[in-house]
């Protein structure tokens, strides 16, 4: 039996705290190498106009112009908390950046969490900013049968994030998504700017398509292809160009260029079998959808491939925000 | 507070349920193309010498097959339950064969738990047999550290079973784990059993190691390998033997087997992150473990690779059945 009217005030408190907490939103943080994004998120989605500011030199820097960020939201709104989304391999539990890439030097061993908790007095939740994308694009669909949705981030390299049964997989080391550096051949072809052959960023990044251009234009004239001349400065604008011109050797390169996104992620639906895959980055703009799908059912048993859906993101390029916001917003309400 | 003392049978009733639950064995079976086995599991291990039955044609037969082998064990033991290891695809929530493979005809649509259950009045659970394999080695190690276990299972073909936060991960379609299909090739160089280009089960099953070695004789003379005279009718047996003899053919085909393994488990742990692979099955006797471990870390990341094992079946044959017994304890475990 319950206790009653002993006390009142500690109950209707919590309650006011969890009400509070389920109605106010987050803020989001989208820490990239050369720009921070940041926007108020609620139901998945952004509420006000996102900002972006420029993201300085040294983890210190770093570190205290996220502070700056939170305080100035902090002045004309009530929030839950804070989610930062950040390049770089994070332990989430910690809130400490593990491993950071070559955009944010110094970033790697810096914890996130405890200096802005401490100093903002908000919850802080640090994740890894392809997941973070992954939860907001999954988050933004919300359907409920598509609880196993990889997000593939194509644009200077290949990110990844994975969502399984309804949660962002870490892996044993925070390290799960690094889809990038799968392999899509054995024989030591194209080398990767991790350092190893044969990934699937070689190929299906847009360097990568660069690159699979080159080689097309090694093998003609220059009568064949509007392509040629820039053979030395080759960028993935040029080839986009002539496949709109129905240039010849771009159209090839556009078909290898899918062939070489189809085997990836064939490979993660043989392991994974998601429902899913959601296409986000710069590069996603560029992809014939039916066709990529037809050659990874080509490929793929038909028990994996059969209900599988393959779609350009939803988000574009706030993903990560929404997703960090949503983070927060998903962990407070978990806790509490 | 609770209610004290007015009909504490029931009580008492359910804690002897539960107790019983906990300590009696469950019946694991394994149903494989030729043949059934079938024992006694408790904690993750056998309770008595396993048995082994001829699988008979068709599925009324291998149901009627089963029924028979249930009620066997029935005579003399109290079991709280079983669970049965099949191949084929497995949807777990209904207990039925949603695909089954060329070596199980006509075994696809048919539900094993609605039938046995009816039949034997005990819970009934059904479950791919790879994953059961997995499920069987993951809780034989019993480390609490390994959660993210991934096993591969090197035979005829190879098949796999994903455990990812100690819980075996299905996909969306009960299909995830068919890892002998990823892909580490793009190129349409070798076809598969499967009816597709480059699987890896191409390269790293048995049959995979004899075609191999099967190339690298095309490129030689009759007096440069022992395996040349056997060029048509060449096994893998042929190949351990010559390699055990130091022949340079065998040497090199090992190598490239290796090689072919290891690019597959790369692309696993890139996109998984997991700490332990466990590699069983009838090939997985010739694996160099070490020259194995030492290819993936050439090939990965080192936050993927750095902590990650390697390492030979604890199970061996039998990890199917123990999988299956211990699936069905923890199923009934959890339920009470």
């Amino acid at each position: 039996m319950m206790n009653f009217n002993t006390n009142p005030e500690p109950i209707i408190n919590t309650r006011l705290d969890e009400m509070l907490k389920s109605t106010l939103p987050a803020l989001g943080i989208d820490l990239g190498g050369t720009k921070i994004g940041a926007c108020l998120v609620s139901n998945n989605r952004l509420i006000n106009e996102p900002k972006q500011y420029k993201t300085p030199k040294g983890s210190d820097n770093i570190l205290e112009q996220l502070y700056k960020i939170i305080e100035e939201y902090k002045v004309d709104n009530l929030m839950a908390g804070v989610g930062i989304a950040t390049a770089g391999i994070v332990d989430t539990a910690s809130g400490s950046v593990i491993d950071s890439t070559f955009n944010l030097t110094g970033w790697a061993g810096t914890n996130i969490k405890n200096y802005l908790e401490s100093k903002t007095m908000l919850p802080i939740y640090v994740e890894n900013d392809g997941n973070a994308a992954a939860y907001g694009e999954f988050k933004a669909k919300g359907s409920i049968d598509n609880l196993n949705t990889i997000v593939i981030t194509l644009g200077t390299g290949i990110g990844g994030g994975i969502i399984l049964n309804g949660n962002i997989f870490h892996g044993s080391n925070f390290a799960a998504g690094e889809v990038g550096h799968l392999k899509i051949n054995f024989d030591n072809k194209r080398l990767c700017t991790c350092g190893h052959f044969d990934c699937w960023e070689a190929y299906g990044s847009g360097p990568g398509l660069v690159q699979t251009t080159k080689e097309l234009l090694n093998e003609i004239t220059a009568s064949q292809s509007v392509l040629y001349a820039n053979k030395n400065d080759l960028t993935t604008t040029h080839i986009i160009k002539a496949f709109e011109n129905n240039d010849l050797i771009a159209k090839r390169a556009f078909e290898l260029w899918h062939h070489h996104l189809s085997v990836g992620l064939v490979t993660i639906a043989q392991i994974l079998n998601p429902k899913t895959f959601i296409i986000s980055g710069g590069m996603s703009n560029f992809v014939n959808y039916p066709l990529l799908k037809e050659m990874v059912i080509d490929k793929a048993l038909a028990t994996v491939s059969r209900d599988l859906e393959i779609h350009q993101s939803g988000l574009g390029i706030h993903a990560g925000i929404i997703g960090a916001g949503q983070i927060a917003l998903d962990t407070i309400l978990a806790k509490s």
